[in-house]
């Protein structure tokens, strides 16, 4: 038999217990704040239909999607053509994100007027990986979809923030643009509209390639020298003023502006108060924005750690109705790679606290108080096999188990019905009642 | 454009927030259970190696896996060759269930010597959907690795049963058999060794097509009447002590009606007393059992909640060190099945227990009192858009929103520094101040 590697595929990872700890640890902070704003949960399936991802996320995003293969019959049929093709052989795939999944089921469902949901689930993209850069990770998305009203921005963006404090993070900003802004600074630049697509995704790897980067892959697409000199000076205007002033009478790029204007405004009253910085080179990657679009930046991180923004057209495209929304995505991975390297985890318990170590006694009569120690609130391991005491107590110590208590129940105890208890950090012993078990723990816990 | 449908895939499901509810609660529940046995959490990626997947689940299995399509070069290649065959256009797969994962992740890693793992995380198979049936679906599995002894079957059993009993379950058992001594049976009954895994799956099926069905499906593999005849009166006999007289001499199956008596007899000290069944006709579809095997039955499903036993073999089969095991795996889906129609679930709060109404303030100030409601641990929806108060509020309590407390933000309240709060279902009212809104709103809770 070809021996096949143990290892987790390039770009997925396994999560041991200690991993999972800080993952979960994160994750609880994400679902407590986000359900504190009001937001519902929401999961959808891992492979959608092919027709629901496609042409949503630019034609990249397209060739990095994970394709199910046919089976069976489908697959038989695919295999019979004269000429096999990638469409033929699959119209299933893996879910990219978690916005578009979103757009079907409101395309989909009948919900309340204003649906406000999160979900936290991974998504799959055949990326090259890197640092904090996974083909299976995790998204957690808060949107409101159904208003236009900027009080939607404000909530997902207040959300977000809060999740970042509740971190323990103080040197976040959310950068903010819009996409309509973007296209009247395009326009301003005498740039084609038929190039502004083009426009935008060279203007998005501003941060990557730098501004030499951006004019060379902007003459690629056959943008003038001078078009793309008065597109870099516009998208380097930091001030909203300013800006307005170089965009002249523009009429939906003053709109976009005083929409900005507008949101910072009231974004000074909730929890992003003080973080919002205005980023007219921001440009998102994603094919379906449409208004205000989001980014968070920590100084440590290239790259960010999350994005978001409106997207009125999204599910519309599924043809059935028109929904304006509003979303706001947090990378879990990105966020832990920074709390990891900045140590901003608090102590987290996982795995037992507590190693059942026997001798002498009935294995019946052993489960029989790891049940009753259970039933006290104790995560309780039992020791499988017999074994001398010293080594059962070492076993409780050692690396991956790390149990901070080990009990030792022995002839002597199971009579007496009672336990030895000793805290293995402090040396700290005691032998009580095995209903007292749990109370002189927590003891020890809190001192 | 084709236009596609919205609705999730055939046997795949979007979770709306009041259903997620219920799985929450049941996840939730699982996890605290299997915790407190000392189980600490591991997760492993969707898409595995095919070459981890195949092999272990037998025929069957192997061809209801997701395959995930070759990309780019390596499509181009599958797609260059003079005939295109299954195996060319795919090496990876999608997670078929939970044990094989972890076998390979103890075969990876230095673990501790006896891995206590839980993993609740969703698997895929490509089978005919049906009730409680689904393409994709969650397993909430228990092992442990690294101990022949039988403490370790003690563990998982007690530990399933203590999370039906926390569910409220009062009529469930644990189905109990042996692998070796269904082997024991099959040689007692004359049938060539050759036959012993087409008879484990004719037997497997009795439950389903009956004992004619069974002895039909064994004649067409080969097996003479009087074989099965005699094979059939073995499995019907639900004692040991009568089976181990049928079985006389056969060392291996005695070895295995001593495990199952002294298991029985050790069970009898933990939560899975008085659940435990000798079922002698069980025999679990998966090829990698090798020693006790489980499975849990209610009077009203059709199939089980779960599965379990024990599978020394299949650590191994990664080719780098031998390590036994044993686990038990709750199906999630049926669970919920059960517990729905039985109508066991408490009442779950999910979504908003505030609408925040406003009316003549300006917007800066609503989003701040929210602020201020959500710091009290209040899970605060605002009313996105400029409506009358009549709207908001019926909105309020629209199918889907459900908030049961509606608060009134108006210019006289913001002025004050006050919130008018009513309790929709009893219409209970009281303005105070926003700070002492939690308070009041518990109270009512309670109430």
């Amino acid at each position: 038999m070809n021996k096949v590697s143990t290892k987790p595929l390039s770009g997925m990872r396994d999560f041991l217990p200690e991993e999972l700890g800080r993952r979960r640890y994160v994750v609880e902070v994400v679902r407590r704040i986000y359900e504190a704003h009001g937001f519902a949960p929401l999961e959808t399936p891992t492979i959608e239909h092919l027709g629901t991802l496609l042409g949503k996320y630019g034609e990249e995003g397209d060739q990095l999607l994970y394709r199910v293969l046919h089976r069976r019959d489908a697959l038989k049929r695919a295999l019979a053509l004269p000429e096999v093709r990638e469409a033929d052989l699959a119209e299933q795939g893996l879910r990219y994100d978690l916005t578009v999944p979103l757009a079907r089921v409101v395309a989909n469902y009948e919900l309340p007027r204003f649906f406000k949901r999160y979900q936290i689930q991974p998504v799959w993209r055949a990326d090259r990986p890197g640092r904090g850069r996974f083909r299976e990770f995790y998204q957690c998305d808060v949107d409101i979809t159904g208003t236009t009203s900027l009080v939607a921005e404000a909530e997902v963006c207040s959300a977000v923030a809060s999740v970042l404090v509740a971190l323990g993070f103080a040197d976040f900003e959310i950068l903010v643009n819009h996409r309509e802004l973007l296209r009247a600074m395009i326009r301003a630049a005498g740039i084609d509209a038929g190039l502004e697509g083009s426009s935008l995704v060279a203007i998005d790897k501003l941060d990557k390639i730098g501004a030499d980067g951006v004019r060379a892959e902007l003459a690629e697409r056959g943008i003038s020298a001078a078009s793309a000199d008065r597109l870099m000076t516009l998208v380097s205007l930091a001030e909203l003023s300013r800006l307005g002033a170089a965009l002249g009478a523009d009429e939906r790029g003053r709109a976009a502006l005083d929409e900005l204007a507008r949101l910072s405004e009231i974004l000074q009253k909730t929890p992003a108060a003080g973080r919002i910085r205005f980023s007219p080179a921001l440009a998102r990657g994603l094919g379906y924005y449409t208004g205000a679009i989001f980014e968070i930046a920590v100084p440590d991180l290239a790259g960010s750690l999350g994005g978001g923004g409106r997207y009125d057209d999204l599910v519309g495209m599924f043809g059935k109705k028109q929904v304006p929304a509003v979303g706001f995505s947090l990378g879990l991975e990105r966020i832990l790679v920074v709390m990891e390297e900045r140590g901003m985890f608090p102590a987290l318990a996982v795995g037992p606290e507590l190693l059942l170590c026997w001798l002498d006694v009935e294995i019946g009569a052993v489960l029989a108080a790891a049940a009753a120690l259970r039933a006290q609130g104790l995560r309780v391991e039992v020791y499988p096999e017999a074994a001398k005491l010293g080594k059962q107590i070492s076993y409780a110590d050692s690396p991956g188990v790390k149990a901070p208590v080990a009990a030792i129940f022995g002839k002597g105890e199971a009579e007496e019905g009672v336990i030895t208890l000793k805290h293995l950090a402090s040396g700290q012993q005691a032998r009580v009642a095995i209903a007292a078990a749990g109370a002189t723990i927590a003891g020890w816990r809190e001192g």
